[in-house]
This record gives structure tokens, C-alpha cells and sequence, in this order.
């Protein structure tokens, strides 16, 4: 269907019928499910009646190629014009086959990775009857208290672009091609904007922050997730310069709409559109219809501010029926894009089974892949890992240890059934494994320590598997204190207290505090939430079969209360760490470093490399020039293993303050031992550029300093 | 000398004379001091020649008159046009009689107290050769981890902007009379700007905020510093909008200067002309004292770049002159105003003996005063307080128990040899009282806590008096948890453990996380650092001879991971304190409540107050009209005591999320037992004006709650 055709659609259309395109329902309120689309319950208390669910646009949250053929059936039968229904849900880290958390998958700074964990989502996601997901997250973080840190792919707006991008090309494809592509889908960034701000952590919570602090750091993930083509943004539930992004016109109008070019669906997040009252920038559901159409919100999801007034608006003349009109025709470009107009079930009910894409031998190999290369060795004293497969007596100890609560948050399409405990992952790749488990992981029981500590005090090595449980991360798990469950403690010192080497294996949705077991691990690998693979990728590190290569995509705080702590920091005017810094009037804590416990970037692996020879292709370069940045990396050790090599940037006087260093490019490569390549960047005055004092984005001449692997560093010009 | 004369002296000055106007040195740079001006170690190191120091306009922090007046009379005599210097210090909470620090005096709520406390630190500071204090800091802070929040009054804007207003009038008295009466000192309001933001709570750490929030919270108290007549402004640190505020020409020129239309003089903080540098917008001093004098930086504190390189930017024309001419008129008047080209002695040299006004009796009185109105009653579990003053046998044991060091930090000038110690101020009201301190704050010895714990056992009640160090808060004394010394917490157990009634008695100079602490004790007084007269203070409340009436002025968070919580926060869109509130997808923490552990406000009496009858004038006003709030108040217990009666306004649509309520009106009522009391309030329309999203700062239409008491409201509407 051409756009021209959607013009003489949108042109039949009543009000009410347009009205009912900007209206997203869960799959209770159709005909063709389980409940009928009864007009009953909660479907009364939203006014819903049977001409509005035969009008609505869009679906949230059905999870079957079955249910979506259902429903839309059924709907296409009484649609009066036969605008096919959207089908949208949240598929985040996969559907059936989960991958790691995104956070895990920041952690592998591995682009295609990433881009293949989309791929396969989409294609599960798309056999399941979904043309959207709503992903990828890309709101930057930095307090980890946030329980949605999980969902990002954390504090770097480099590697969260990098990110971003990757994951939009792996749902979509090629987007032009979406109509044809049964196995890719349209992708909605969220949320925008900074809803990662969130005050304190604490969920939901009102942001507040410069301008330039929202458009040098904060903006551009969403940037490049629009710029690889995304169909569709979903608004954040916070204020953006005091007004919800919700009804924010500035935002959505000025920035994303004309800055960023955006021209597709944007969507509200659940509710947002009736928050807008909570918010206190309208008085009633009227006014959050009014501010919300005015801002361009083209579906609201879950609530029916939209349904209740706009057409009432309309025809009182308080609202221009041309806004009505442009976000029906950019839903109705959505449908069309995707290939409903052609097919409505997008080859679900064609002779082609789909349903064999789902939880593959193939799509869980690659979620095993990306499951180890998200894992980070923070510790390995004496080389104690890895383990081999053979010969030593192992416990395996900890509230993680049999448990298949390894999903982590927002994997609600996925099974625990299908995840591989990391007992039976252990159990696969070594002889002699003892184990001990513990029912919660937030109330771990005097019982169940007696038993660890029995099973382990026998064993050459123990593993202990340990954290937080799925449901302490994600949306609205906020936690002040960032800290094991304090359970864990006792069971800690019990197990350290045997005098045995232990091997921590951490399952967590955000970065915590990890005194009081940092100490008392001789090793320590960073396993986040691995997903259905957890346990055969948690063995691969272990067993050395897969070299630990993830690096850390967010700073983990020595303590909560160095909360936030990033590594691109500004400087300040008294540097703790400046040559003629004074012992006390500086920046600093009395109580604590200014580091944080682990760095952004930081990881360990079984093997060592060298860097050197860092070059630059000239000291100066012009705003014409390409500078080539060189540097030899080498692996100095005796086994294969992946390397990040990460390129930073320091602009050293700017108009305003710049940060300490910034992430500029990253690549991942594979060395044999005793292999050396020379890596190269291009780095143009483009790179140089930041937000001045009037938000232009320009670069300065002057002096840059580079900064490569952990010591080198080199300098240039822009003249 | 009239300002036409100024403009002759100006006239007469070589580039090299108005440049040293803008420096400010230490005494020992000068002659008449002990060190008598050698040009040797750091004089020489910072380039200052015998030239130099004839020449500099300004003297930081000389604590003598009779220093004073050797300097002075020293530098008369080489000054080529005889133009006097300006004696400048951080009088921040006394001279020798050392009040309660600024954070405890806002927790009095008192104005008059407050202006009472800087009348006499003027008469004290003038007595001793001073004219400029560098008082008040106003700075909004809402992050107890920053350890100079004891030098703040607190986390409300309002609240803040009283406060700062009678400092300026208690140091200043009219200052248009500061030549003639010389008991009185012009007031530096200081940070200028939202230095009280500093991220994270570390000291000169980066600053980050909206517009918005800088013009809605944090300008008020500045600006009602300026609104009272404070003759200098003192920079902050750190960067707004991304440039250090030192450098900032928008944020001197055009919000200072312009918008807030400050015509006296801009002196930086010590050494933050120079730290523009490390800040990284300017390369080196010379572009440092570009883009300083350019903002309008008048005195440069402590450093040089001025001194190196105005002359040289004035003549190769870099600079304007008029931009260094400006800045020295504003030094000249303002030695004009305080009187010096008329004396520049301020009556020092004259017959009266004015040393007998430092550290008088009346001083003193006026200290116990306030230390004891600022203290703030936490807990009184069974009214164990007050405690009377004979027939108990009383322990008092604790760190802070003997110590002298309960002065705080910012009162270089003042004498813990003058301090008044716990245990003299309790033996002076108590019969009984047996004592164990300790040496150490932070780190109580097992030996004294056996002692203790002898001393204590006996005792029918626990007198326990613990907190912080002085120097464990004020500038450079960020911790990142704000829990007692660890060592403090065995020794509360230790004594808790005896089973006796507690009365703990709080020093410290921020709000703490007093988990471990409250539920330890039956009774608690926050006594803040109270100040020279700190015993009898602590002593006043314990006996009863003073009904506590003091309340927080900053919200106590519930613990570390808490912060930033504050009383006065916008609304979101998902409260978890609606109606219709879900139970998970609320803005919460999963581990702890949202409200801090002792609210913005609260404090108890030994008495009860009942609010009742509030009534409005009317239920709509117009722009033009008075709402006038009256309340009544009764004293309903059987002691006489004072209450602070607040009003809170919620503005409940705006163009911006608006908070859940704001502080617009306060006082401070005495009532004796039985007696009560309306007490009246009035709002206009101008009071309900806030910056809407292009900072337009004006009202709306519309309906407004008012609060007063715990559970007093009212509606009305602005028409």
C-alpha cells in the first residue's frame, strides 16, 4: 500500500475510527483470546466498549503466533475498514532463547554480538506473531541503586550508541525491507529522554540535569538508535527540563521530531499519558490528551486519556484535528512498513513453520556465546581459574547454585524450565562436583549454610554462586543500599572460613558494593544474569574453555555512598590526583578513595597482553584531516584469548568543562598466544566536537591527549 | 571621600597600582607582621616583590587589631596614593564567642537570633581590626555527605533566604552607615553559585543542574543576601551551566550583575582564579585572568594571575582597561563605604578600649541562647526528658563528654580554651554526675568503653554524649557514609546493654544516618556543634530549664543510600503515596522507605501544641488581593515553650512539575502552658509565582493546598 493510498485510508476514516489507532491494549480486551474481549472488569473501568476494541490500534503483550492470529482475525472481522492491529510487546534480551541481561551485553563490547542477539529475538519474537519490541533501552546510567540499570547497556554514551545502533540493525534489517522480511521487526528506542536520571535510583523518581548534560551524554544513544533507523521511540515516564517527556512539546516537537528527524511512531510508556496528572502539569485526563497529542505522542499504551477526550477536543476546535491526522498516518506508515496491509499475519499462516525458530539448538548456542563473553573476571588471585575440566574435587555452594532463576529481569517471554542451572552447567564439564543450594537467595538460612559448609569442606575448590535474584533488578526494584542480601554474609565468612580457594561466580542486575566478599573470593567472575545458557556459559569460564574477555560497561562504587561515580567525569578545579594537589583541600572523601572498587572498562583475562608502540599519523591535524591512531597489542601469554582495545579521548581546554577522558573507539580482537597485531583508529575533527556554552556542537582547535591500554598515551593538535 | 573624588584617585593610579587593588594576600605577605613581608619562601614563590605587597589592595585573614593596625600603618607609609587596605576573614559563626554553627542556627528557625549571633560576631570581628567577613553561605544543600553543610542553613530555599537575609543585616546594620559605625562589617554572601550541589556530596566536585532548578531553589537565598545589602559576593568552586563560576561571565555579568543588580564587589574563592585552569577552560593563567576579570572578578584571592598578566593584556590590548577600572572603583567604594579613607583604623586607634566587647558576658549569654533554641529534640520516649535538675544519680559518658572541641568547624578565630564542656555545663546543673569520655571520636577504645560501662552502671540514667569531630565536617570533610565513627557504634551497644534509661546528646555537623543510634536511646538531642557556650547550652535542655524548640533544617536521610532526599521534591508521575497507588510499580526503593528517617521540620517539645481553626480569608484571590491564613496555636501541656508555626503552599498544576509543597511563611511563637495564640499569615500572588519552562518567574490561575501542622489544609484558587 503506498503512502498516497494511506492518505485516501486515513481520509475514510471517522474520528472515533482515529481516535481508536492512538489506542494500545493488552490481548485481554480483544475478541479471539481466552477472554473474549468480555466487556467486563477492567475493560468497564475503562470505558472500553466493543466499538473501541474493535477500533484500537495496536496490542501490547501477546505472546503466540496463535493468540495474535486470534485476535487479529477476529478483529479484521468487524474493523470496518480492515486496518490490521500491530502486535507490540517487550522483547528485551530475547523471547524464548534469553541472551544476557543488556548490561551483560555491554559488558562484551562486542557490536555483532549484540547484533546477533537482536537477529534472534526477532526472528523468535516475529514466529510469535510480534512486529515490534520495545527495544533497545538505551538510557545511560549511573546509579546503579536504579534497578533498571540491568536493561541498559550502562554509562558510556560511546559504547551505549555502539550499543544501540547494533541492536536496531539486528530486530530490523534493513528497515526498508521490513515488509518483506517476515523475521525481522520494528524497534522502539527507549525511553527518551534521561529516564536512566532518575533521583537517588529510586525508580520513577524526577530527573533534573543541564542541557548539555542531556545533549552530550544523555542524547546520543537515542541518536544512534534513530540514526540506524529505528521505527518507533517510546517516551520516558520523567520530566525532562520540568515537564513529563510525556507532554513535553519541547522534546518531542523540537528535539526529536526537528533536531533528530525523527518521523515515526513514538509511543507512550504504560500509563505515561494519564501521569501527566501525577506530574502535575495537567489538571484532568483532558488536559493530558491535549499536552500529549500537542507533543506528538502518537499511541498511548494502557491508559485512555486519548479515547476519553480527543474527539471531544477536535470537535470543540482545542485541538486541530491535522494533529489527530499526522499520528494516525504515521501508525498507519508503521502497518504498512511492516507488511500488515499485505499480510496481516506476516507469513504465520503460511505453509512455512515457524514455530521451529523458537529456543534452536542454534539460537541457544549463540545466547551460550554471548553469555561468556559478557562475563568479567574481576579477580583471580594465583591464577586459580581457570579450573580444567579434570582432576580436582569441587563444591559448588550459594543461593545461585541449582536454581534456574538465571534469566535475570524482563525476560518474561522466556522460561526458567528451558535455563541450564549452573549445576547442571557445572556438572557437563567437570567430574566431580558437589553441591549445595539455598531456596532464597535473600533469606539464606543458618540449615542451608551447615549444609554448604559441610559439602565444601572436602573439596579442593569451591564455587561459590551467589547475588541477587532476578526480581531484585529491573523495573521498580530500586534498592538504597547496594549490597548483597546481608544473608549472604554469614554464609560467606562460613565458606571462607574453611580455608579453601573460592571461586565466586556473581549473578546480579546492577553493579554492587562488593566488600565483604571481593575479599574473601581468591577469584571472582561477574556472571550478571546469563540467561537460558547461564550454567554452560558460567562452566566455559570456569573450565577455560572460554577465555573471560567482557569488560565492565559501568563503574562498580566502592561504596553506595560514592554514588554516582563514572569514569568521564569533569574535572574539577582541585583534582585529588593533580601533581601540586594539597593533602587535604581537594576533591575527595575523608573515608574513602574517589575510585571506584572496579572501573568502567575493567576486566581480567587468562592470558596477559601488551601494548606498545602507540603512533599517531601526525601531531597536528586540520579540520580535513584523518589522524590514524596506531597501537601494538600482543598477547604475552600462553593461552588464546579476546582483547578489548578502547581508544580515549581528552580534550584538554574547552569552552566549557571537559571530561577527564571519553571513549571515542573500541574494537575486540582475537589473539593466539604469542600473536601481535597493530590496531588502528581513525579519529576526524568530527570526534573533537561538544556542546559549547549555547549548545552549539563544535570542535576547538588546541591540544587532545589519547589514551590506549592502561598506560599509553600520546598527544595531538587541531589546528 | 565622595565618588567623584574616587574617580580622581582612580585617575591617578598607574595600571600596575589598579592591579594590585585586585589582590588579596594573607598577612604574612605584609609588613608590620612578625614575618614583616620578606620576600622569601612562598612570597617569593608566587612571584610577589616588595612592590607587589605596597601595593595589594586587600588582606585575607589577619585576626588582631593590633595586627590590623601594624599592617596597616606599615603599608600607609609606602602606598604611593596613601589607599588603605581591606581587612577581610571567614567570621562565619563567631569571632571568639563562637555560636552554634550555621546549620544549627537555621535549625532555630529565629531570626532575630540569627541576627543577634552576627551583630555580635561583627562587634567582636570589627574590635579586632576586621571589615569584611565572609558571611553568610547561603548555599541551598540537600547532600549531608558534603561535609560544609554545616555552614549552610539548610535544604529549603525560603528557610535559607530569611536566613541569609538577617545575617547580612546583623553584620551590616544599614549599610549605607557601615563608615560611621564601626561595630558593624560588610557581609560577602557566598558561593556564588549552587557550590551547595557539588555531585555526589564530594567536596569541589563537578556541579550539575537545570536552569530551572538553579533559579527556582538555589539563587533565592543569594539573592535575598543581596535584596538585604551584602556588599561582596564570594565565587564558587565549582562550574555552572559547565563553566567554573569564577570564569563565568553569563553567570557574573548577566545574572549577578544584571538580573540580580549587584553593583558591589565580586571577590573569588581562595585560589579559584588560578583553579580555572585545572577546570580546563582556560589554558593558563593568563587566559585565567582573561576570562576572570571578563566575568567581573574583582579581588583574586591567594593566586596571581591577575598580578602576571593584566598589565600585560591591558597594554597589548587584549583587555579593555575600562573592564580593570571597574573592578578597582568597586574595591575603592567599597573602602569608602566601611570608612576606611576617612579612618583606616575604624576607630581602633581611638580612646575607647573596644577589646572588652570580644567574648563579654553578654556574648556568651547570647551563644547559650541560640545553642540551646537550636537544639533539636529527635526522640523522648516516655518523657524521660527533661531530666530536672537534682535527686537523679547521672552518668555522662562519651566521646564528646569532656571534650572542649565542640566549637565546629569554621571557627578558626575562636578558643576551645573558651568552650564550655559537656561535663562542666551538666556538674553546673546536675548534682550527680559521674564522667568517662574518651580521647577520640573516631576511635573509642575497648579501655574506655570498660570505663563507660563502670562509670554508667550505677547511674540511674546514661547520659551519652558521641558524634562527629569537629574537623570530621566543614570544608574538605566529604564522607561518603554518613554513619557515626564505627568504633562509637560497640561502644552504644556496650552501654545500652546496662538496660538504664539513655539520653543521647548528638554533635555532629550534618544530618546522619542514626540507625543504631535512635533505637539505642530513649531520648535524643541533636546539639549540632553548639559553640563556646555548648555545656551550659546542652545542660539548659536536659534540665528543662529550655523547652527545646528547635527543628531540622535539612531532612535526616534514612540512610546513606537515601540521598538526596528532600522535604520540598517534585511530584512523579507513579507517587507511592496516591490513592490508587500500585503495590510494586511506584517510585520506591524495595529496601526502604521514601520518607528520610527525621523529616525537614521536625522536632519535638517537652510540652504539646495543638493546631486548630485554620481559616482563609477567602477561598479565590486576584492578582491584586491579600490571602490572609490564620491558625490557631495552643500550648496543651503543662510547660511553657516556643513553637515554629510554618506555612507550606502546593501549587497544584503548573507549566513545570511543581513540588509536593514549598515553605512560603514561618515564626516562632513563645507560649505558656494553656495559653493560645492565632497566628496569622498573608500571601499575595507574588508568593505563587515560579519559572515556567522559558523562566518567565510568574503565577498561574488555578487551585492551591496550603498546609500547616501535622495535619492542617486548605484550599484556595488564584483567579
Amino acid at each position: 500500500m503506498k503512502k498516497i493510498e494511506l492518505g485516501e485510508l486515513l481520509g475514510q476514516m471517522t474520528v472515533s475510527e482515529k481516535v481508536g489507532q492512538l489506542l494500545q491494549l493488552a490481548p485481554m480486551f480483544y475478541k479471539g483470546t481466552i477472554t473474549e474481549g468480555e466487556i467486563t472488569g477492567p475493560m468497564a473501568e475503562m470505558g472500553i466498549t466493543t466499538e473501541v476494541s474493535e477500533n484500537a490500534g495496536s496490542v501490547l503483550g501477546s505472546t503466540t503466533a496463535s493468540e495474535m492470529i486470534a485476535i487479529q482475525e477476529a478483529y479484521l472481522k468487524t474493523n470496518r475498514l480492515g486496518i490490521p492491529l500491530i502486535f507490540m510487546a517487550d522483547v528485551v534480551h530475547g523471547y524464548k532463547t534469553i541472551f544476557p541481561i543488556p548490561l551483560a551485553i555491554g559488558a562484551t563490547w562486542d557490536v555483532e554480538l549484540a547484533e546477533k542477539m537482536a537477529a534472534i529475538s526477532a526472528k523468535e519474537a516475529t514466529a510469535a506473531g510480534l512486529q515490534v519490541t520495545f527495544s533497545p533501552m538505551v538510557d545511560l546510567v549511573r546509579d546503579p541503586r536504579w534497578g533498571r540499570v540491568m536493561e541498559s547497556t550502562g554509562e558510556d554514551p560511546h559504547l551505549n550508541s555502539a550499543m544501540a545502533a547494533s541492536f536496531v540493525r539486528g530486530y530490523q534489517g534493513n528497515p526498508d525491507e521490513l515488509a518483506e522480511n517476515h523475521e525481522k521487526m520494528a524497534a522502539c528506542v527507549k525511553h527518551f529522554a534521561a529516564y536512566g536520571a532518575a533521583e537517588a535510583g529510586r525508580e520513577y523518581n524526577t530527573v533534573d540535569m543541564s542541557m548539555r548534560e542531556l545533549y552530550q551524554n544523555y542524547l546520543p544513544a537515542y541518536t544512534a538508535a534513530l540514526e540506524a533507523g529505528s521505527k518507533l521511540v517510546m517516551t520516558a515516564f520523567n520530566v525532562v527540563d520540568g515537564v513529563p517527556a510525556t507532554g513535553n512539546e519541547w522534546l518531542m516537537r523540537d528535539v526529536l521530531r526537528d533536531e533528530l528527524g525523527f518521523d515515526g511512531v513514538l509511543i507512550s510508556d504504560w500509563g505515561a499519558v494519564k501521569e501527566i496528572i501525577n506530574h502535575g502539569t495537567a489538571a484532568n485526563s483532558v488536559e493530558a490528551a491535549d499536552v500529549a497529542l500537542r507533543a506528538g505522542v502518537d499511541i498511548e499504551m494502557m491508559t485512555t486519556c486519548y479515547l476519553e477526550n480527543l474527539e471531544r477536543l477536535i470537535a470543540d476546535g482545542a485541538l486541530p484535528v491535522g494533529l489527530l491526522d499526522e499520528a494516525v498516518m504515521r501508525i498507519l506508515e508503521l502497518k504498512r512498513d511492516v507488511g500488515l496491509f499485505e499480510d496481516p499475519y506476516r507469513g504465520l499462516k503460511g505453509d512455512v513453520d515457524r514455530q521451529q525458530d523458537i529456543l534452536s539448538v542454534e539460537h541457544r548456542e549463540v545466547a551460550r556465546e554471548i553469555a561468556a563473553d559478557a562475563m568479567v573476571l574481576l579477580k583471580n588471585d594465583g591464577d586459580l581459574l581457570p579450573l580444567g575440566a579434570t582432576g580436582r574435587k569441587m563444591a559448588l555452594v550459594g543461593p545461585l547454585a541449582t536454581t534456574q532463576d538465571v534469566l535475570g529481569a524482563w525476560s518474561w517471554l522466556g522460561d526458567m524450565k528451558d535455563a541450564v542451572s549452573i549445576e547442571d552447567g557445572m556438572k557437563a564439564q567437570f567430574d566431580q562436583v558437589d553441591v549445595a543450594g539455598a531456596m532464597d537467595t535473600e533469606n539464606v538460612t543458618e540449615a542451608e549454610i551447615a549444609e554448604m559448609v559441610r559439602v565444601a569442606q572436602d573439596a579442593d575448590v569451591i564455587v561459590l554462586a551467589l547475588g541477587e535474584s532476578a526480581n531484585r533488578s529491573g523495573e521498580a526494584n530500586s534498592i538504597a543500599t547496594i549490597r548483597l542480601p546481608e544473608t549472604q554474609y554469614p554464609m560467606i565468612d562460613a565458606i571462607r572460613a574453611l580455608g579453601k580457594p573460592v571461586v565466586t561466580v556473581l549473578f546480579n542486575g546492577r553493579p554492587l558494593d562488593l566488600h565483604g566478599l571481593i575479599e574473601a573470593s581468591d577469584a571472582l567472575v561477574e556472571a550478571w544474569f546469563p540467561g537460558t545458557e547461564a550454567g554452560n556459559a558460567v562452566a566455559d569460564i570456569l573450565s577455560g574453555r572460554v577465555n573471560p574477555n567482557g569488560k565492565l560497561p559501568m563503574s562498580f562504587p566502592y561504596t553506595t555512598g560514592q554514588i554516582p561515580v563514572y569514569y568521564n567525569h569533569l574535572r574539577t578545579g582541585r583534582p585529588a590526583d593533580a601533581a601540586d594537589a594539597q593533602e587535604h583541600y581537594v576533591s575527595q572523601y575523608i573515608d574513602i578513595p574517589n575510585q571506584p572498587l572496579f572501573d568502567f572498562g575493567f576486566g581480567l583475562s587468562y592470558t596477559t597482553f601488551a601494548y606498545s608502540n602507540l603512533e599517531l599519523s601526525s601531531d597536528t591535524i586540520t579540520k580535513m584531516d584523518t589522524l590514524t591512531i596506531s597501537v601494538t597489542v600482543k598477547n604475552t601469554g600462553t593461552i588464546a584469548g579476546k582483547e578489548i582495545v578502547a581508544l580515549y579521548v581528552q580534550d584538554i581546554v574547552g569552552k566549557v568543562s571537559r571530561p577527564c577522558k571519553e571513549l571515542k573507539r573500541f574494537t575486540k580482537i582475537d589473539l593466539a598466544p604469542g600473536e601481535a597485531v597493530v590496531v588502528t583508529f581513525n579519529l576526524t575533527e568530527e570526534d573533537l566536537r561538544y556542546y559549547k556554552p549555547n549548545l552549539d556542537f563544535t570542535s576547538d582547535p588546541g591540544d587532545f591527549n589519547v589514551f590506549i591500554g592502561t598506560h599509553l598515551q600520546a598527544a595531538f593538535c587541531l589546528a
